[in-house]
């Protein structure tokens, strides 16, 4: 058996995210489908993190074992054919046998874009938010370099009964704010990330240029190990998987 | 009476064009509604140009006499709240009573982007044309410039009973192409613009970077007065009309 680890970018507005469900349309399941028209099988495929509605990615990977013969060069392009347009595969290789898109990842890269005009653009409209009071990018970025290190991010998690149960300890390599023209964008990287974080993040972050807290004060909320502590979860629209790190 | 101009942008994948038409969603019908919801009348609304299904505008004028007291920058705000996602007022101001977005029009600037990538961009999905084999932008550049200048651009032009039926003549007043990463951009600006001219412009200079025409056969073309011998006539999706000045 082959092991293929094929790279995708994709347009999240239409799909519930990355992972396949009843009545909701997935990410997951085009490329499944897609992938069948190639190949003819359904294996298993493995995808390197679930998204969740409305986000997007510029890159994404899956993994899947498989005995057919397409060269790996080939196989993005004949994918691509039964994709739809908001799914693009971009690049695929062999990887070793017991190679995972999810477990073999070192970690990923996050962006999250803010459109900041007093009009909305409708080129934008589902790939950025909208805020359209000032923002300065300098308080931004100054106020995220405290999230850098290993910490204990609890108060930077969505609760969820189906997620993390065990350690919510991440270890944040990268983050920065900068401003292009109108758009003002936070990238982050880390070893892992907990359910909505960047998000979460990205609301404590606007809280902070908004004056509503201290840039100095985010140490304590980490510390404080509470969900209620740190600011909104941003919206979906403006986060993207921005790379993937193996 | 005051006579308002209105500057909006929008993203045309879900539209006929500006103009109104029966049995077809246009640019027109959904800004004429807001306006009804903010002024409560439907004055004779003048857009600045057609355009056809599919074409975007990064700036589009529309202009309309109206007694309603609103102050003018305040438009906008008022108008976005009931434009769909897909246009967006940007701007609004008071100009003279004899101003007609159309006929006081001097020129305007229209840029058609081509995505130039083995694989598709999803995030570029109807707005630009994907182009897979590579472009050498230097080519076309320096074809480009034979539009340049005051010409008939009867070979430029699709045939079309309901439109112009005088003066062919056009000047072309600025024309380049420029690559910006995997982006190639036509830019041009002219007095004014004949039927699907951009479009075929830009089908004529892919011939040019494919071989099938040389760049010093373009003022032969031109000459011609004949829309066969130019190129075919480029998909609406990479289309924006970019500036419009008075």
């Amino acid at each position: 058996m082959r092991n293929l680890l094929v790279t995708i970018r994709y347009d999240g507005r239409g799909y519930h995210g990355w992972q396949i469900q009843d009545n909701a349309d997935s990410v997951q399941e085009r490329f499944q489908e897609a992938l069948f028209r190639v190949i003819g099988s359904r294996p298993d495929i493995k995808g390197c993190s679930r998204t969740d509605a409305g986000v997007h990615a510029n890159m994404y990977c899956v993994s899947f074992h498989t005995d057919h013969t397409i060269p790996a060069d080939r196989l993005p392009f004949a994918m691509n054919r039964f994709l739809p347009d908001s799914i693009a595969a971009v690049g695929a290789r062999e990887v070793p046998d017991d190679f995972h898109a999810r477990y073999s990842c070192r970690g990923k890269e996050y962006i999250y874009k803010i459109l900041n005009t007093p009009f909305r653009d409708p080129f934008l409209s589902g790939y950025a938010l909208h805020y359209w009071h000032s923002l300065d990018e300098t308080v931004m970025n100054e106020a995220a370099r405290h999230f850098m290190g290993r910490h204990d991010f609890t108060s930077f998690c969505t609760v969820d009964p189906h997620r993390q149960k065990g350690d919510f300890h991440r270890t944040i390599t990268d983050i920065s704010v900068a401003r292009q023209g109108d758009l003002v964008t936070l990238t982050v990287a880390a070893d892992g990330f907990l359910y909505n974080m960047v998000r979460i993040i990205t609301g404590t972050l606007l809280y902070v240029a908004q004056g509503k807290l201290g840039a100095n004060e985010i140490p304590d909320i980490i510390k404080a190990l509470d969900r209620t502590k740190a600011g909104p979860t941003a919206p979906p629209e403006g986060l993207y998987l921005n790379r993937v790190f193996y």
